[in-house]
């Protein structure tokens, strides 16, 4: 985001994310009725108040997602206190999202548990990224055995898909964090809801101030995105592989060597 | 509920009632294999865990159904901190556990607004329970003038209904609790949960500890059910009067004066 109110309660309390006025950083209108280009800008003229000091260690090309990706799922797991050592915390969706929740969660302390519809993600699960288990969604089985065990998950698939066995995952008084959007209602079990006294919550990126502690924590923990950096040129290629999940987990744009002012 | 199994997580953290092995008043089987009949028998014996002291000022009939309607509000009042003086609460649906909900709220300070699809129940609502006021859920006009002004909200309805003018309701961080279990899933729109950190939750009765903690804050500030007593030759009229939603709010069976042993 490029621009909130600074007058609502959400600015006040450091949530500009949240604010009705709040201008995303690319595809809105910016103040003086422009339409902003975010990441596909050569230049980029912005209120201090919404920039981020990126730490010397922090390569700005993997770290660039983090301000998205990252702060989106580093935000529920602090407001959700799913940031405690010791604790089981589910990852749902192993892309662009899923795979820095992981890091991050790891960071925390936390124990992680990847849940994904593809048995093919397991070794870079485990292995890569760090998890410390995984879940194929459609082995009823693995799910059952893993009933009841986790204080939270945080969902990242933005398809239509059913959350009842998720609420299954957790323990009494879990929660089930949503940061992905299907277009369509979902299915909300009631029932399974009221007997563990559990909840279901969603989150979006995060406030200015969170969003730089994202970026410091990530820094001292040496946690960047995986990313695939591509010249403009590539942008259409891009978005046709983006459609058909091939890319590991975030094209960046190498603005500087491409676009020549 | 008169049982549990006194070793797991739950139980060891007094939410027997979330426990796995919880027996229910009436109609599950208890340890001995016998068939629970709670309030239609003319004595039980029962573990004293799961005893409660009434406090003398609190009438037996009317302090009766807090033991299901009043645990079932308060305990979520409270654990989803919608407890504090000067907060706003909504309460949809005006029966049996509505109805306490607005007295609950009211003595823990909290402003409260009755949400309910019967116009007919606003004087109801505002003089004789104390509400601060009433919406009905499908004025749109008035449903658009409360958008983003609640803390919290308590759902009794069990009917399926839509949750999305709920979620409306909310301020960022809102929580939606719902008490009332539809068969069928509801509609949950994910959306509008991401753009305000919002929150649909689900609580059962509560613990012993909380029961009792509720019973004496209800005997301190004189809060009892409204109820209707019959004898027990009376209860398939009764029964046929509830299907009717013929009842202000609950019927109680008065045992003692009808069963002669």
């Amino acid at each position: 985001m490029v621009g909130s109110c600074h007058s609502c309660d959400n600015c006040s309390n450091n949530l500009e994310n949240y604010c009705p006025k709040m201008i995303l950083t690319y595809s809105t209108k910016y103040h003086d009725g422009t339409i902003t280009y975010g990441g596909y800008s050569d230049i980029m003229v912005a209120d201090e108040h919404f920039i981020v000091r990126i730490p010397e260690n922090l390569p700005l090309d993997a770290a660039a997602p983090l301000l998205c990706a990252g702060i989106t799922v580093y935000s529920p797991l602090r407001f959700f206190d799913l940031d405690k050592p010791g604790m089981h915390v589910g990852v749902v969706g192993l892309g662009g999202l899923g795979h820095v929740a992981v890091k991050f969660a790891k960071a925390m302390g936390v124990k992680v548990t990847v849940i994904s519809t593809s048995p093919g993600k397991k070794q870079e699960a485990l292995d890569h990224l760090g998890a410390d288990s995984f879940l194929v969604s459609r082995d009823q089985d693995g799910m059952q055995a893993a009933m009841g065990t986790m204080d939270g998950i945080i969902d990242t698939v933005s398809a239509m898909h059913p959350i009842l066995p998720l609420i299954g995952l957790l323990k009494t008084q879990g929660k089930l964090v949503l940061v992905g959007a299907p277009e369509k209602p979902l299915e909300l079990p009631v029932f399974p809801l009221l007997m563990g006294r559990k909840i279901v919550g969603g989150s979006c990126i995060g406030g200015m101030k969170e969003t730089q502690e994202m970026i410091d924590f990530a820094a001292k923990n040496s946690i960047t995105a995986d990313i695939e950096v591509i010249s403009m040129d590539c942008v259409n290629t891009a978005m046709d592989r983006l459609m058909k999940n091939d890319v590991r987990y975030r094209f960046v744009i190498d603005i500087g060597n491409t676009i020549k002012v």
